[in-house]
């Protein structure tokens, strides 16, 4: 099966790795630089302490698609726009898979005329090392669910990288997005693990209002999305979110596909969500707090 | 003059310094140890490039006050009840002078017996070097109205240490009260200095939001205070405030006396403040974010 992975960052360097040992992978980098030393070195993934390497064909993306069976889309939310409108041929893809967090995706999927759209929750946790290596850290699943058409044939028997179908495509993604939504802007404003949001009685309390905010806003089953956000955080408890190591690098963080989402919604209902607005401004000043 | 001052911090020893050139002043520690070497080695004011050391009276808390002719209260908010309730002989004393921020110490003047009470602004930044040692890092004024009673006759010709008496004492604190409830809680959250609430247009839109919250419930005239918060910010960019240097440095902060005060005071009118009630919880977790 011929696979594409757009995004040479931790997750599509994960998902090249593990599917190159059993599928025609090739990996579509930013830079001339990465393509050149994947084609040199293969993709080492390092996991617990064993280490291995992947040979992995790569290409710079400013190329046209080769019309591969299934191609991933594993770039940040926030470059989406560029980055698709600079493939080529994306139509002669017959399944295009999102890796992102949030909702920011969904107005590009609507445009797309593939004949399979998927969107995806990935529970990998992956920290970049260099241009050719990243480490595992965290085994999880891929759950794969179908915006539109069908499921493709797909076939990895890799014990630390499972896939996993689901059918209700907007409740696996808005599941996702809530938990996301909850944990990760309150992780980044204080500066705390995942675990501290609930031993620490005052950010539970916060923990309580925002997602009380946020899901009288984006319909789901309450009980069982509270159950879901509380289990996060304990199993997660000495996990650092995604947002708050944005943050702490000065990097751009996902916030627009995950409170930027919340609060077009909740303006749809003319709902007002204050807490939901201060912290999306809270972290958007953050990432220009230094200057 | 005799004078009396309750509280071994850096604004108990930078008055108790100052004053002692003129007056005849016993300070009032918590510890033995401080107190003794004090007595021992006076107190030291380092100033930009000079350092001066003054002879001060020292004695442990627990003991009476001498029937002083005025009695600075130098202990921060959060433990007055507890100091207060210790001091025997108190309505002796002619006139007492509260020195905390915020507003925590109204309910205590209302019970105290003596013939003055004044409260205070003061603008001067201190930083305790050690027991006996201070840094008058900024030169400011310290600025006193009547709370109950009359002003003294009180001379201190100390270009460092002007006194200026303000008539109206309502004003004079809320105004202080105000820009401290909004500059304090947003650097201590977002771990700025003064200068970058104003600079960033997202700290400044949480300005602007918790500002109009916080002048919805303490009546004042908006206009001349949002110029007063502003003009803080600008004449103290390089700053950070004392509740980010608390929260830095693992303290307990004066949340309670500040944004405590104001959701007192929107209970009693009956008015939602979310986010003022969110900054506030945010504080009193990172307060205690560690463990």
């Amino acid at each position: 099966m011929k696979i594409g992975i757009i995004g040479g960052g931790s997750i599509g360097l994960l998902f090249a790795g593990y599917l190159a040992e059993y599928h025609d992978v090739t990996l579509y980098t930013r830079t001339e630089r990465q393509a050149s030393e994947i084609n040199q070195n293969g993709v080492t993934i390092d996991i617990e302490n064993t280490s291995n390497t992947y040979r992995v064909q790569a290409v710079s993306s400013k190329v046209s698609v080769i019309g591969e069976d299934i191609l991933f889309i594993a770039v940040k939310q926030y470059i989406l726009k560029d980055v698709l409108s600079q493939i080529k041929d994306l139509e002669k893809v017959q399944t295009v898979c999102f890796l992102q967090n949030g909702m920011g995706h969904l107005d590009f999927m609507n445009q797309l005329e593939n004949t399979n759209i998927l969107v995806s929750v990935v529970e990998h946790g992956a920290l970049k090392f260099n241009d050719t290596t990243i480490i595992h850290t965290g085994i999880g699943r891929t759950k794969l669910a179908i915006f539109k058409g069908d499921f493709p044939t797909f076939d990895i028997p890799v014990k630390e990288f499972q896939i996993e179908f689901q059918n209700d495509w907007y409740e696996m993604i808005t599941s996702k997005l809530i938990a996301n939504a909850v944990i990760n802007p309150l992780t980044a404003l204080y500066g705390v693990k995942n675990g501290r949001l609930l031993q620490n009685e005052y950010f539970k309390n916060q923990v309580r209002t925002l997602f009380r905010e946020i899901v009288s806003v984006i319909p789901c089953n309450e009980e069982q999305m509270w159950e879901l956000v509380t289990t996060i955080c304990k199993n997660t408890a000495q996990n650092k979110s995604s947002m708050l190591r944005d943050i702490e690098e000065g990097r751009k963080t996902e916030i627009d596909a995950i409170l930027g989402y919340v609060l077009a919604e909740a303006k749809k209902i003319e709902r007002e969500v204050a807490i939901t607005q201060f912290l999306y401004d809270s972290i958007k000043g953050m990432e220009r707090r230094g200057g």
